[in-house]
């Protein structure tokens, strides 16, 4: 979800970013990502901003890659960050927010989960091992990132010597000796659970290096101060083997998961995998001001976790109510309907007068397909009486699925009544309460 | 606002589009526009399409011009369109969206208004004229799209022979012989104020021709579905000098019109004109698919319009309250202040930890800069006798005007409280409810 490639970063610079000229041939770039547009934008404004710093962002990123199942060149992100925290419980706030969301996309407890990991331990992991090397560090890093991918064998391959892939082609390992390798294995699979069994066991393989217990404290601070904020471990856990591609992160690291079973396009099962993550990047504001400037933050792939729901066989869109429709039943009365409708929404009922040129039955079957709770109908006579008609949508297609004879319907008009005017407001809230 | 230029267009192929190619050689363009594309998702989507189709869009689109004062080569527009209903009370609708659009945006009766107009008019008024040539008609049209900048004595002239502007650029008029462009200046100028009014000395101008006939027509639905309603002349008016610049309009014309005064970065008054506009566009879906299909839509340019606000000195985003504030008395209470944070945001209330490392003068002065209405401050007395210590950071602001003396400030603690925990939420609430 994250990347620096926008931002200076010595590893991959400007690969995947697009770009263009314009006619004085300056180069514009469209943003990979919302993370290195905040880090700017902090660094320039620092001296003027309420700190610590705390703001959410929505909006389209693209990536000059190609895309796949999931993977867009153009898609949304939204994203929430802290600048100016160090605190563990800056951290924690971000990973309850990334759990709320999840719940509010339609993922509760069981369908999704946050996975907590933080960069502190393996770096501690590899000091104790004796790995000073920083590039050496960052094949560990590289090779752990593919565990899913090539399970602890071949994971085992590329922290040592090396792996050779089907095709024949050969990775370069990390180079660690079978010890520390172990060593590294042990730590990925310690996840045990519980956040606090999963510290206790962490303890014990990462344990004795300075670097190693501080991130062991700074977990065991996210976990309490999760706890106080009621996220539970059934929504968020700490996994060691989490370590989120990006060189940018400094210590605690993110990822959202999702747990249902996806098919893919053949209907064949498949493994959806993350939807979001993020981590706390201390460095990243420094590339702009040269001073370190602590942050943290979360990333939805907004389109990648709308893509998941929809292998997922969850199609949130189905859920959307239609505005009550105002049927034209006559011509001459179209004043009356734009009343109606305005009455209706002046009282925050979404409402519509049906604006094509057809009659009745097209009226009907269009209110029907907007999944409108229903429909108000004004004639002459109505207009008369000082009434409105008025169709419960919701009952009727109950109805019709239960009455069969075509008579017996015509007959007892299902879902339908005629009510006093005054009672338009009233009657239209009471059928969008029973049907809610 | 809107341009057909991302979509064929004879006129002005291309011009403006940003475009690039990815690393296929592929070329890809940035949308220019919401309204293109909405043409060919309706074209795609046609069969299948809920009847008439109406939906709103925001987003970013792109402009390869030169930026200037409230024009910008990126910016956000937000649109909403009818498809597929030729009815003049779909245009209606459209209008009074926009009106309560800008309402929204805090422009209310007075500060800004809609004009609307019609193609009809002045192409029926041609024809009488005996103006035939489609060309000629484009001059016309061209020539009182500049009424503003150049007023009535330079459309004369560019509607005559031509005009000569003060660098000694000729520009060629549309050839109208002097009775012809006297009529259309006549037309520019019918608007009298009240729709009725203005319709009725429009007739008077283009009455006779079938099209301007058809023109005043629409108008007079338009107006009286506006009046049903409820948008009055205060909101929305007929304004015969309105064309807008684009070609693909085929009826009905709006603009919104900022009617504050502004002023420029110089602190100079300056007219800032049209924040946003639409019309109806029937052949627009045609270009895909070759037949005809009614459209009618609005675009607000969204950064125009906050430019606009910001010249004309009202800038929303200071009204916009901050959280709650939990401060940070006792390191040791952590867990007890995200329960706190945690109860009002199950509440509904916005709330949140301090998050950085200072005392307590900081941690007021961050709630103020946020615009907090409220501090809750748990220390171990109030842990203690299971109570919530509670400042009302308006009425303290308030009363931090009025009391001078440092003394009598200590004493009064204005705006303190100290309340059962169980009456948390409640408190604040009150507070909430008394500074809104």
């Amino acid at each position: 979800m994250r990347s620096a490639s926008s931002s200076p970063d010595a590893d991959r610079p400007n690969e995947g970013v697009f770009a263009l000229q314009d006619d004085d041939e300056q180069w514009m770039a469209l943003r990979y990502d919302l993370t290195a547009p905040l880090a700017r934008f902090a660094a320039q404004n620092w001296e003027t901003l309420p700190k610590p710093f705390r703001r959410y962002a929505f909006g389209t990123v693209w990536r000059n890659e190609k895309p796949g199942p999931g993977r867009f060149r153009e898609f949304t992100q939204c994203d929430a960050d802290t600048v100016g925290s160090a605190r563990p419980e800056a951290d924690a706030e971000i990973i309850a927010m990334a759990a709320q969301g999840l719940e509010a996309a339609g993922l509760p407890s069981g369908s999704a989960i946050l996975k907590i990991n933080n960069r502190k331990l393996l770096n501690g992991l590899m000091t104790a091992a004796g790995v000073t090397d920083e590039g050496q560090k960052l094949g560990v890093l590289r090779a752990v990132d593919k565990l899913d991918r090539l399970g602890p064998d071949g994971v085992r391959l590329l922290l040592g010597e090396g792996r050779k892939d089907e095709s024949g082609a050969f990775t370069k390992g990390a180079g660690l000796n079978a010890a520390a390798a172990e060593r590294v294995l042990a730590f990925t699979a310690a996840g045990v659970g519980g956040r606090r069994e999963t510290l206790d066991a962490l303890a014990n393989v990462v344990g004795g290096s300075e670097e190693g217990d501080a991130g062991l404290a700074e977990l065991a601070a996210i976990d309490a101060a999760l706890t106080g904020l009621g996220v539970g471990p059934d929504r968020a856990l700490i996994d060691p083997s989490v370590v989120r591609g990006l060189e940018y992160y400094t210590g605690p690291v993110f990822e959202a998961e999702l747990l249902l079973s996806t098919l893919d396009e053949k209907g064949q099962p498949m493994r959806f995998g993350s939807v979001g993550g993020g981590g706390r990047y201390d460095d990243l504001v420094a590339r702009f001001t040269g001073e370190r400037t602590p942050a943290t933050g979360f990333s939805f792939g907004v389109s990648r976790l709308a893509a998941a729901l929809r292998a997922a066989n969850r199609d949130l869109t189905a859920q959307v109510r239609g505005p009550v429709v105002v049927i034209v039943f006559d011509q001459a009365l179209m004043a009356d309907y734009f009343a109606v409708a305005g009455e209706l929404r002046a009282a925050g009922i979404p409402a519509e007068v049906y604006l094509g040129q057809s009659g009745m039955k097209a009226q009907m079957k269009y209110a029907d397909r907007r999944l409108s709770p229903a429909a108000v109908i004004v004639g002459e006579d109505e207009l008369k009486a000082g009434t409105v008609t008025i169709k419960d949508l919701d009952l009727g297609r109950e109805l019709s699925r239960k009455v069969t004879d075509n008579a017996e319907w015509r007959e007892q008009r299902p879902g339908q009544q005629t009510v006093a005017r005054s009672e338009l407001v009233a009657t239209v809230r009471k059928i969008l309460d029973a049907g809610s």
